[in-house]
């Protein structure tokens, strides 16, 4: 392995192995994970780290297209290395470069065949949300500051009818396809959606699905918290995901709340 | 009271009421507490606030003169306002314009005579260390990442000279004075000093005293990480506060991992 090799290339098929990590940031200096150019991403930091350290250039995959300025705590990214290459070592490189804002947690060689987008059976997403009257400086950036009380049970109610395989188009952004392309499916299924309350006003919305849609998590805390504000009922809930229209659902809570927390494999 | 007035002349002897603030701010943002002409520290910035709400000069007194890049969870303060100032209100008020960096928790009108720093029996310092081989971006702002495994018995030891009255000249920053004006006293009564281990690598120092002088939490915590790495054996301790001599101390700990937790009166 090539320490702070200037030189670039790639990786010869054949020669190298698959790439493990599992990665957690602040999201809030980067527009989102997904490499684009001109603009600050997690993938795009990352990857120059990596390319930096192995002297290759490297593809990444990942297990959530996290949103700008969301965070994660166990997001899980895979990608050919240089065969040869020391996960320890390569995590300590990129630390130095990355680090704090951007942490590889842990480094290790998979299967060749593994995949941290395909081979997932499940993401778990975490949304804080601060439920005093008063903010707090240090969850200022992790967590939703909402002031007026919120109204738990109902909110717990209503998360009963997310449970399950869903058409999730009332809380998901439809992405662009180009013209003649089918419409992409928004069905997910969801494995567990509950309010955990913690200390001191603090309340934890755990989210579990095969997969999400964009923006689903933030569009169904949105919902949520107005239906504990009084603005909804949890009844509603079920005839907002049957109208299938973005209308029906609340606004988006705002992203730095949000953290990808865990991804079943 | 005057609400976002922009003249702002001085409220009259006589007519004032002694007000309380308890202050919780996120340390990095600022050159320390105390106002200093040029530099954005949290008293310019509060005084400001309030000064801008009040619509009348203030002049603030605080329990602890936090030193730049440190927090504040229970920092007190106080100061006179016009005669009929709702302190719910100024809290709202001021909330809303400093926070969430600055944000005042509790509001009281207090006894005439209270001042935050006199009235002031004792002071409770945080100092928080993530003692893990990889960082973590969401302890970033509020804890010093130290790598190597620190070994907590003897870093409790040490903790044993430093409690009751001692000349803690070793471990401060020795205040500028006038020439032919007195030496101040390092004098100070150390009423607790220990290490509480929470989950996941997490120590927390906590240290209450009569009062602190300058640097001294962050010199005694550098000092103490040092025995728990093996620099240094906890045996020492007692002769470096005999030494009165700042040589004879460890590095200071980073300002960040650093919070005044609370006030007794």
């Amino acid at each position: 392995m090539t320490l702070f090799d200037e030189t670039v290339g790639v990786a010869t098929p054949g020669e190298t192995v698959r790439v493990r990590l599992v990665v957690a940031y602040d999201g809030r200096g980067f527009r989102g994970f997904a490499r684009n150019e001109g603009v600050r991403t997690v993938a795009g930091t990352l990857a120059a780290a990596l390319e930096r350290v192995l002297g290759h250039q490297v593809t990444l995959r990942c297990a959530g297209r996290t949103d700008a300025g969301v965070h994660a705590w166990g997001q899980v990214v895979s990608f050919d290395a240089a065969l040869g290459t020391d996960p320890a070592v390569l995590q300590q490189a990129v630390n130095a470069l990355c680090g704090p804002e951007i942490v590889v947690r842990e480094a290790a060689v998979a299967a060749p065949d593994f995949d941290a987008r395909r081979s997932a059976r499940a993401r778990r997403y975490r949304y804080t949300v601060l439920n005093r009257p008063v903010p707090d400086p240090f969850l200022a950036a992790t967590a939703w500051h909402v002031a007026p009380p919120l109204e738990l049970a109902p909110m717990r109610l209503a998360c009963d009818p997310l449970i399950g395989e869903h058409d999730f188009s009332t809380f998901c952004r439809r992405p662009r396809v180009r013209a003649g392309a089918p419409e992409p499916s928004m069905v997910r299924r969801v494995l567990e959606a509950r309010w955990v309350p913690l200390d001191d006003g603090i309340l934890r919305f755990e989210i579990e699905a095969s997969s999400f849609c964009q923006q689903m998590v933030r569009s169904v805390v949105g919902t949520l918290v107005d239906v504990g504000l009084g603005k909804r009922t949890a009844g509603e809930v079920a005839g907002m995901l049957r109208a299938r229209d973005r209308a029906a659902a609340g606004d988006l809570a705002p992203p730095h709340g949000l953290c990808l927390w865990s991804v079943r494999y």
